[in-house]
């Protein structure tokens, strides 16, 4: 459903309106009507009369006119009335500013859902609880109460109302840019984050979409949406909640479920979305990647009057991934004949002081630098803007020459230009300039050179091929019948973990390679198993109740006898009911030993913002203490796993090294899919596990497989 | 020798001094005269009589006063003539502004290489040259000509005068705090950055030194100047030429070669020092040490009103290794008692709307929190000095008594605050209030952040024990005949590698446990060695012209009988005459075979800023891929080496992991320290390589050695 009529609302009706001028029911009241708001306004409050001029009413349902948008602003108990009496109106949808709902625990969760449920019944749609509100600034529609709030071209859809106020107040001091709309999102009780942003990709007036996310009740459709909206906008996006005491802040804060930092990044990152971690970049990089044509190849070049800066942003360029290539022959001989000897050329171009009487020579060398073929965009960092102040005035009249030659150049080549200048903060009309004319101006050189990598970054990904599929599950379609019946069996016998040999058979109902060992009741019985295997075995405790199966003394690997056998048998019943002398014992099975190969793992998840997602990984010590894993969410396209198997950072390993041939891809690939599918076909798993498997140069192993069901819910 | 009379000059002379406005000879006596310097000022140009009503002369020698410093703004090729006439006077030192120096390649070496030769002659110590100037604030000596430079207590030591303008202007624009010293070190070709640190160690008004380096002629010397002043003042330094790009844009600026990045970082960070990496951070992190007490347990308490920027800096804190610890149950139920029922108080403290009415709650809550024996400081985020002007004006004042209260507070607890503040461009007064008692403000949560973190860092470090020795070489004086015979047969032979059974001969003489195998002749000589030897063998190519044997064919492992050495040392011959026909072929070495164990690798280098360092890490291809080893400056001290083992990151591994048993760190130990006395035996050793050592549950083997010779000089 869309959104229109409530982003976008011709009538509004106040609920909690006030004469009190420290409310918020007198506040959004004046700002509207000082801001000139088109659209007719409706102060609610059974003991007023009228409210800065305007005709006050007794309730919602009694305003003789049609009402789009009512912003309630009365404390969480009185939503359900409220919302009954919207409902009566055909109130299209309601901003409810008060907090005490889910974020506060249970009591809270129970009122947002008797809200919800009201809101659903006569179909209003809910910003909120839990915001400071929604301004859509084409049409002053401002429910803040904020005044002074920058319009432009940026949507700000955020879950924390002091990030609007940050974002706000930088626009402000700081740039010429400002906002198309701002929705402070709140607990997301109802209308979730991508359907904002559906409304944002359609607004013909927004450029680029500006996130602060605490956590996300939809991650998944918001995925699908944003692989739309960022090949037509930019979305840039600080995801926080990364940490413990994040996950606990943002808990308290909104009542979000955070999920897993590492899957998130990735997610967000594949859809096109800027992710940042720091929000002083979060302005800067939204208004840069809006405003400024994307880097097509990565390189960026950087031009620097004097070492240190230049020094400094080719670090910090680097540390991005971005190349400073060296400029062509053509262009440093270009260069060096309109510079100082003493001038650096290769890249970082260092002018040294041959700006200093004639400030132009910037813009010369910023044409030269960007009509070469090599060079996706130019930095700029030192003193522009300055020179006026600091040698001669007559200086800032030939700086504010060359700013719009810059200006005209950045239209022409269509390529980026961010600068750097220490005189930001003073505010010379060079630098103003170069802002209305797109090209961003920061005093600081960590945020010039974030600035520029994002759009190296979005300029990448607008060069890769669009993502398809995935997100979407076909819950059951590929479900066999022996799988089915499988966890049928688990769950009959009240059973949230499948034995082994029954995860191993659910695994091979879909075509993986295993071994289901039955397990064996009897010595006799496990010789005669191993008698039908070639090679060592490995046998193991089959139990309900022992999960860690070493930890039981439960494993005995590489048994080639009949007496070895026997002896295991023994031991690991022995061991089985020492460990646990209640544990139902179903046997012992046995298996062939793996061979020595490539240790991977595949694990499977549900994420609190995605739901399921897979992870794979090298095994062994070494990965598990350098975290070398990835994550994609599920069902796997064949690409999403081909990207998985590429992107590990010991993908080397797979490759073979030391003269150890490499390993079978493919087959890791079909694994990857095929847990996928397994996932698709049964939504009762909630978490699998293969760890390890082994991976040869033709073929693989699974080693040990664990899976867990959902909890009865 | 001090630099007393060089940076606390009672007089100066401007060589090169001019009428011109636009030179810098002008701009200097100009800004002396109307900062008041209380020296004396001596014009020096043999063309003019006077300038700006000085008189003016046309040489220095012909100052008929005293002259300790001589400010030098002609060009380069003037300078050994000038500096003849300063020796001549008796001058004390020189500010050489010019470059055209070591910065531009051999010929400015060259005459780089006689100014100093010349000043050495007359013991004039040199500032520069390529440096921007020197102020001491203290006494106005301000020979920059950069005016409003804010005088303070923080010492700026850098190599670029863009970097010392963007301190000078951060610190203008966004603090109350200044500088007793710029040094603007330039070049480097004289005085060197421990010998300024010394000054500013001693000197009582200055409280800590913020460094923008680009490379160090004498790291060394800077580490051991560096340990003795982070005792008593904080040092803060950012290093730049991290990057290829980065070494390459320093060298064109400085002539500095920028050292091994890995290196540096924790060499400084070992001496105390606050190593950054981002410019931003510089200025507020060095006013924040400097200012407040250091944090003493590792653990902040965040006091937030709103969620938003209280999640994002408990990620942030989280990411720079801080503890957020849950509060005391005494602490959150004072807090309780005082806040609404919406707010949070396990820390995260969220006042939620608590200070809109009454902003004086926040000195409240910083008082219960940072009296909880649990937090060593408080970061307070969000809207303070903000809620006079969103809400009402009355509410400056109770602010500003707030701020007053939270001034007394940190000096009563001895435990420091720092502050985000939105509102703290609009610069309302209780945040200058807050300002000069000491406590920093921010409008960056990142900054606010990384400062807070800086405190804890430093007070680990002032925790830490002093650290003893290494440093300084004790050339030769453990040296062995038997070792240094080994190095002059090398020599003499005009090699720069020694054989591999050399190597080992030298390592063994230090006692280590090697097998230096002879080369054999022939296939008989080879069996009768490996008849000798415990154990299969492994045989090698001996020849002084291949250096690495695998590529060669030259190695086989592994080896048991008569037949199978006879064959390899026939193939192995073959094989490398094959690789190189003209090599000339010492025999094939017989040596145990390694049992497998845990593989080390162990290295020595020169680093440009430090001289010899040793690298020790894990050995195997994901240690590669991980870049997982760790680094010290030699020689190595046992405090050292036992830092070594413990802090790379895969360490696990040396405890045994997956039931293998602990390896012999005491072995390492000792392998380290003895590699490092090898290094301090012989000076003409360039750079060894013992890859790769396998280590055992008793003892370690070395498989493979390596040792380079420094090429003749």
């Amino acid at each position: 459903m869309s959104l229109e009529r409530v982003l976008n609302a011709g009538s509004v009706a106040i609920v909690g309106a006030s004469k009190n001028e420290t409310k918020r029911g007198y506040q959004a009241i004046r700002t509207l009507l000082s801001e000139n708001y088109a659209g007719k306004i409706f102060p609610v409050n059974p003991k007023e009369k009228s409210i800065l001029g305007l005709m006050c009413y007794p309730k919602v349902s009694e305003i003789p006119d049609p009402v789009d948008l009512a912003l309630i602003t009365t404390p969480a108990k009185t939503l359900p009335a409220i919302l009954e009496d919207c409902g009566a109106k055909g109130v299209k949808g309601a901003v409810i500013i008060a907090g005490g709902f889910q974020e506060l625990g249970k009591e809270g969760k129970k009122l947002q859902d008797t809200v919800v449920a009201t809101a659903k019944k006569y179909a209003i749609r809910l910003i909120g609880p839990n915001t400071s509100g929604m301004m859509n600034l084409k049409i002053n529609l401002n429910l803040v109460g904020m005044r002074d709030v920058p319009k432009g071209d940026i949507a700000l859809l955020t879950q924390s109302g002091n990030m609007a106020l940050t974002m706000i107040t930088e626009a402000k001091n700081n740039s010429k840019r400002g906002f198309s709309y701002y929705v402070g999102v709140g607990n997301e009780a109802d209308i979730h984050f991508h359907e904002y942003l559906a409304h944002f990709r359609a607004d013909p007036d927004t450029r680029a979409v500006l996130m602060y996310v605490e956590g996300m009740r939809d991650g998944r459709a918001f995925l699908a949406e944003a692989r739309r909206t960022t090949r037509e906008k930019p979305i840039v996006l600080l995801k926080s909640g990364r940490s413990d005491t994040g996950r606990r802040s943002a808990g308290s804060h909104t009542g979000a479920l955070a999920g897993m930092p590492e899957v998130a990044k990735g997610a967000y990152t594949r859809a096109g979305v800027i992710v940042l971690e720091h929000s002083d970049e979060l302005f800067p990089v939204t208004e840069t990647v809006s405003s400024l044509p994307p880097i097509t190849n990565n390189a960026v070049a950087i031009l620097a009057d004097g070492g240190g800066h230049a020094t400094i942003a080719s670090d910090l360029l680097t540390d991005m991934g971005i190349k400073i290539p060296i400029l062509h022959d053509q262009t440093q001989k270009k260069l060096r004949e309109i510079l100082p000897f003493a001038a650096s050329v290769p890249n970082p171009v260092d002018v040294a002081g041959g700006g200093d009487a004639d400030p132009s020579i910037f813009a010369e060398c910023a044409r030269i630098i960007l009509e070469d073929p090599a060079v996706g965009g130019l930095l700029m960092v030192g003193l522009f803007g300055g020179y006026g102040i600091r040698f001669a005035e007559s200086l800032a009249a030939i700086e504010e020459a060359a700013a719009r030659n810059m200006g005209q150049l950045v239209q022409a080549v269509k390529k980026p230009m961010v600068v750097h200048s220490l005189f930001n903060s003073a505010k010379p009309p060079a630098l103003d300039i170069l802002k209305s004319r797109g090209i961003t101006v920061y005093d600081s050189l960590d945020i010039a050179c974030k600035s520029i990598s994002a759009l190296a970054q979005y300029g990448a990904y607008l060069n890769s091929p669009p993502q398809e599929g995935g997100l979407v599950f076909q819950w059951g379609a590929k479900a066999t019948p022996e799988g089915k019946k499988i966890l049928e069996t688990a769950r009959a016998q009240g059973r949230w973990a499948l034995l082994e040999h029954e995860a191993m058979a659910l695994l091979g109902a879909h075509g993986l390679p295993v071994f289901p060992a039955p397990p064996s009741q009897s010595a006799e019985e496990a010789v005669a198993a191993a008698e039908k295997i070639d090679g060592p075995v490995v046998m193991k405790i089959v139990s309900p109740d022992i999960l860690h199966k070493s930890d039981a003394g439960g494993v005995r690997l590489n048994l080639s006898t009949a007496g070895e056998i026997r002896q295991a048998f023994e031991e690991i019943r022995a061991n089985a009911k020492k460990f646990n002398p209640k544990a139902e014992i179903r046997g012992i099975s046995v298996a062939p030993m793996a061979e020595p190969g490539v240790e991977i793992i595949v694990g499977t998840k549900d994420d609190d913002q995605f739901g399921p997602i897979i992870m794979f990984g090298l095994g062994g010590v070494l990965v598990e203490i350098f975290k070398d894993v990835t994550f994609r969410v599920l069902p796997l396209t064949p690409l999403g796993a081909q990207g998985m198997i590429r992107e590990f950072k010991a993908r080397a390993i797979l490759d073979g090294v030391r003269g150890n041939p490499p390993v079978d891809k493919e087959a890791i690939k079909a694994l990857l899919l095929k847990v996928s599918e397994v996932i698709e076909s049964y939504p009762e798993i909630a978490e699998m596990d293969l760890n390890p498997v082994m991976v040869y140069e033709k073929g693989l192993h699974i080693v040990d497989a664990r899976i867990l069901l959902q909890e009865a819910s």
